[in-house]
């Protein structure tokens, strides 16, 4: 990988992506010229991660432009690949504020959108790195390089804290059904020669109970104007197990994270994916043919979050008017 | 299977397992007549469940006898399969008051022990059903038919309540890593035909926050004299998301389960197990070489304990004076 660890790269009008489904066993770099084959590596989950997938629509309007596609149909088709992650609708927004819409312009503001992006999940690295207490640092899911820009929010905060001298290790829980922790996370964080342990999710609390862990910390798909954080399904399990060991949890992620426009997380929209990726692993049968719910999101309320960690600060209760002062 | 859903019979000194680890694709059943073959099929997870693995294990005594085995090297290699489960380690005890210890007394205590355990779980399921409100009963694992001589004790109350005219479905947990919720359980409710929908363990949270789930029945494997329960690992969680939710959570579990002589949970060992059933799945992995932690208990405490039925009554808090009367 590259020196962000970014799991994606443009460069003269080709957009490559890593294949995320392939890790860790596989390291498969894509290359993408059009806009809907972007779209369609955005609901496959060839990457994932909301910041990331906020730079993968940018760089798919461009290459519609380069293709003289339908400015408003390339927009369209991005933003309907997947409903939570806010990035992905806000970087398509901020596409479509630039003038004028030339394929150059266009390629310059989403290489300005990812850069943007690295910047930020370095700066939530800083302003985040005194908050983890020495010991082991839990996560769930991939907030890492891999899920943005570059760099990683939840991870960021975890490498900004290492590098400030904090004796860290990682607990990485596995997140079922698509195994972020275990394929990604831990891969990712052996890359980067920062000790993990890997656990299933349902290991969390015992390890909790046992004082084996002193903090949490997680990224966010969706973060509304009160703090209700909607982040990959399980962080809500893992928020009422810290409060109720009085371990502090904290969500990191960038201010494009925030949709300002919804009130609660009650408003936030929580895609279901098939449900074959529970009754299924690589292709192969685990469970019989029976009704399975797979929602990919869950929703936090913010009473469960100690502090929310920006690029622009730390956000902490009444988080509304905490989150209100980024802006 | 048979008309208990047992998952072991015994027929003319053969004992027939089924192999929990090849369903729910294959239903294959072993023939085992040796005591050594069969500590292998506890320890290796061909049958598991508290009670199962104290029948199986009163089974391989009765083997062992046969044999002409040295009694006392037959009990030890059967006491060394798994030492969580108490049950293991009551049948054995009760195989050891056997006089004479003949192959013909030993094999009818084995199969006294048996249909003792199908006859509990049918009185655990008259004791609790009526205890489950209509709706959406949630259980962890496999506490049913097949965790047990037959019948099953969380899915016993389950089966009961049903029997009684009380609508529910189910909603399994999958239980990683070994996936007993999402094998087993979801494969005998449907045999049963028991409506039920498979979920990851990380999921219960947000459906019992969403309303979606009205209680909680699980099994245990070792309950200490005041009601710290030890079961499979993900209970905890589980009880600390029901609590939070105000939804009972119901401990089903014969009393060969309670192992008085222990104080509290802190004195239950947990078993460690391989690495590989958290990094593969079918041979093939699905992480990174990296550090894993597999306990296959957590212990929950008993104030998370909404009752504890047993097939002698209910017991509620204070647990030590109400499990005390059960004896």
């Amino acid at each position: 990988m590259n020196e962000h660890l970014s799991p994606l790269e443009w460069s003269n009008g080709v957009l490559r992506l890593l294949d995320q489904r392939r890790l860790p066993t596989e390291e498969i770099w894509h290359e993408y010229r059009s806009f809907a084959e972007v779209a369609g590596a955005i609901k496959d989950m060839v990457v994932r991660g909301a910041p990331a997938i906020g730079c993968t629509a940018a760089y798919g309007v461009a290459l519609g432009a380069r293709e003289g596609a339908l400015f408003d149909e390339v927009c369209a088709a991005l933003a309907a690949t997947r409903p939570t992650a806010v990035n992905l609708f806000w970087a398509i927004e901020r596409m479509k504020r630039v003038q004028p819409r030339t394929a150059e312009a266009l390629e310059r503001e989403a290489i300005q959108i990812q850069e943007e992006d690295i910047a930020a999940c370095r700066a939530i690295g800083r302003q985040g790195a005194s908050l983890l207490p020495p010991g082991v640092v839990l996560t769930h899911c991939n907030a890492g390089a891999l899920a943005t820009g570059g760099y990683g929010t939840a991870l960021g905060v975890i490498r900004s804290a290492i590098a400030a001298g904090t004796r860290l290790e990682v607990f990485a829980d596995e997140t079922r059904p698509f195994l972020q922790g275990a394929r990604l996370t831990a891969w990712e964080l052996q890359k980067s020669n920062i000790p993990v342990t890997l656990i299933t999710d349902n290991m969390a609390g015992h390890f909790m109970s046992r004082g084996a862990i002193q903090s949490v910390v997680v990224g966010a798909d969706r973060i509304a104007a009160n703090g209700d954080t909607a982040n990959k399904i399980g962080t809500f399990s893992v928020a009422v197990l810290a409060r109720e060991h009085h371990i502090p949890f904290y969500v990191a992620a960038p201010r494009s994270t925030i949709d300002r426009a919804l009130p609660d997380g009650s408003c936030i929209p929580i895609e279901e994916r098939a449900a074959e990726e529970v009754t299924h692993l690589d292709g192969r049968r685990i469970a019989p043919e029976v009704a399975v719910c797979n929602p990919a999101f869950d929703v936090t309320p913010a009473r469960f979050i100690t502090a929310l960690i920006t690029e622009a600060g730390v956000c902490r209760a009444p988080f509304g008017e905490s989150i209100a002062r980024l802006f």
